[in-house]
C-alpha cells in the first residue's frame, strides 16, 4: 500500500511516501508559501505517486476535533495567509484518498510512542525545543487532545535569579517555556546562536534548569513513562546528563518511583527514531486513516 | 446489589454503602490509626451490611498496577503505619468481594467526570486544595496514571515578588503549588487560619494567582476540557471569580478556546457532587470491580 505522509511547518512541507511496512520509500522537501501555490504543488506531488492514503503532521493551531465542520483547518495560526485554511480537506478531496491529522509533535510523539523510544509503554511526553517548543503526550495509551491540544511551550517556570533575561521572550507570557528555553530564547539572552556557545558557557547550566523544571511538572501533572526530548537545541547532547542531575535535584526524592531514582538515564531519553518521528507519525496516521485505531 | 465504599484519608476513615443506582444508603466515620486496629474494624462494618463488591479511594503514594505483586498496597507514605500495608488485598480477602482501588483525587475525578460537573465530555482536571492539593485526571476518556499518578502539588509555580514567603512551605521543594497554596501555606503564611481570613485580605488575590498559574500550566500541558476546584480552601467561594480573572490574564489569549475565552465561568468551576464526588468516585470504582470497564 502507497502511504502519503506529509509534515507541514511554518517554513517548509516535507512529503513522503511510505508503506505498511513502515518504510519511508521517498521524500521532498517544498517552500512554504501561500496555500494557493503550496496546496496545489503538494497535490500534483502525491497524485503522480498514487497515494491510497495520507496522514499530516501539522504547525497549529488545527482543529482536530472529527466532530467539527473545520476538522483539519489550520485555524488561528499568525502565519496569516494559511489562517482559516482547509489543509485535510483541499488534500483529501483533491487526492480522492482516506486521511488523517494531527499536531506536527503530536505525530512524532505517536511514532516514539509506536516505534520508537517509548515502544510498549502506555505513556510517554516527546517535547521538541527548537524555534518554539512543542509537546505531543501519550496516555493511558492516547494521544491527548483535550479542549484543544497541548502547547507545552507556555507553562509557566520559575525564572533564576542567575538568569539576565528573567522575563524571557514570549510576546504572552513572562517567564514561559518557550519565552525562556526556546533556540530564539536563547540566542536572544546571550547574543549568540545555541549551536555557537561552547560546552562550557553558563547558558547550559541555565537551559538544563528550565528544561528540568519542565520535567519535574511534568512528572508531577500527568506522570509520563517516558520523557523524550528533542529539536534543535537537544542537538546539544551535554545537555541531556545536565538535565537529569538538575531533574532529581528538584523533585528532591519526592517522587518514589525506580524509573526516576534508580535509572533516570532510560527516563529522559533522545528520540528513538532520530529525526524521523515526524514521518513516522505521519506515516502511522496515514495507516490510521485506512485502518481506524480500534 | 450492595457497594462497599471505603474513602481513606490520613486522619479518618469513611466507609459507606451503596447501590447500582449510585445512591449512598449509609455512611460512617472511623479515624485512621494503626493498620492492625482499623483494618478489622473496618472489615466488621463491611461484613455486617454483606457487601457484594468494594471500592477503595485512598491516600497515597498507594500501588496502583494491577500487574503488580504489590497491587492495591500503601507504599511510602510518611504515615509510618501504614507503610507497606496491603489495603485492598486485606480487605478484598477477607471479604471475599472484588475490589478495585484508585487515589482518593483519581476516584473524585472519576465521579465529576461520569456524574458531575464535568459528565458527557472526554477530559477534566480535578483538585483538591487543602492540608494538601491532589488532583485527578481524565485524558480521553482514561483515568491518567502513567509512571504512577499525579502529584500536582508539587508542580513548581512561580513565586511572586509580593509574598512574604516565596519559598513556600513544601518540604521539599521551594516554589511548589502545595508549599505556596495549601492550607498550612496560607495559614503559616498569614500567621491566621484560611477561614479566619477577611475577603478582603491580600492573602486572597496570592493564593488566586497560584491557583490560576496551576490552572494554566494545566491549560498548556494536557488541555483538560474541564477545571474542578474542591477541597477546604475552596469553600472560600469568591476565589472562583478571582482564579478565572487571574487565568484570563496570565493565558493572555494565547489559547484560542472559547471555552476559556468566552466561558470560563463555565470552565473553571465548583465539583457538581459537592463534598460526595470521592465517595461516588469509589462507588464507581466497586461497579467496576463487578462489571469491568469495557
Amino acid at each position: 500500500m502507497r502511504l502519503g505522509t506529509l509534515e507541514a511547518g511554518g517554513t517548509k512541507m516535507v512529503l513522503s511516501v511510505g508503506n505498511e511496512q513502515k518504510e519511508l520509500l521517498e521524500q521532498e522537501s517544498m517552500p512554504t508559501e501561500a496555500p494557493e501555490k503550496t496546496i496545489p504543488a503538494m497535490i500534483r506531488w502525491f497524485e503522480a505517486r498514487k497515494i491510497e492514503a495520507l496522514g499530516i503532521g501539522t504547525f497549529g493551531p488545527v482543529d482536530l476535533n472529527p466532530a467539527s465542520p473545520t476538522w483539519g483547518w489550520i485555524t488561528s495560526t499568525p502565519k496569516l495567509a494559511w489562517r482559516n485554511t482547509p489543509l485535510l480537506p483541499r488534500l483529501r478531496d483533491a487526492l480522492g484518498v482516506p486521511a488523517a491529522i494531527d499536531t506536527d509533535v503530536n505525530a512524532a510523539a505517536l511514532a516514539e510512542w509506536r516505534l520508537g523510544a517509548a515502544k510498549g509503554l502506555n505513556s510517554c511526553l516527546y517535547v521538541t525545543i527548537g524555534t518554539g517548543v512543542g509537546a505531543g503526550i501519550v496516555a493511558e495509551g492516547n494521544l491527548v487532545h483535550g479542549l484543544m491540544h497541548p502547547e507545552l511551550g507556555h507553562m509557566l517556570l520559575q525564572p533564576r535569579e542567575n538568569d539576565p533575561s528573567p522575563k524571557g521572550f514570549c510576546p504572552y507570557h513572562a517567564g514561559c517555556l518557550e519565552g525562556l528555553a526556546a533556540g530564539p530564547a536563547v540566542e536572544k539572552r546571550w547574543g549568540r546562536k545555541a549551536r555557537e556557545l561552547p560546552e562550557d558557557h553558563e547558558a547550559w547550566e541555565l537551559e538544563a534548569d528550565y528544561l528540568a523544571q519542565m520535567c519535574v511538572t511534568a512528572v508531577c501533572a500527568f506522570s509520563p513513562e517516558k520523557i523524550i526530548l528533542g529539536g534543535g537545541i537537544m542537538q546539544q547532547k551535554h545537555l541531556f546528563p545536565l538535565i537529569r542531575r538538575k531533574t532529581l535535584a528538584l523533585l528532591n526524592g519526592y517522587i518514589q518511583a525506580p524509573a526516576i531514582l534508580e535509572d533516570i538515564d532510560h527516563y529522559i531519553v533522545e528520540p528513538g527514531l532520530g529525526t524521523r518521528s515526524g514521518a513516522m507519525g505521519a506515516l502511522l496516521l496515514a495507516l490510521e486513516a485506512v485502518l481506524p485505531r480500534k
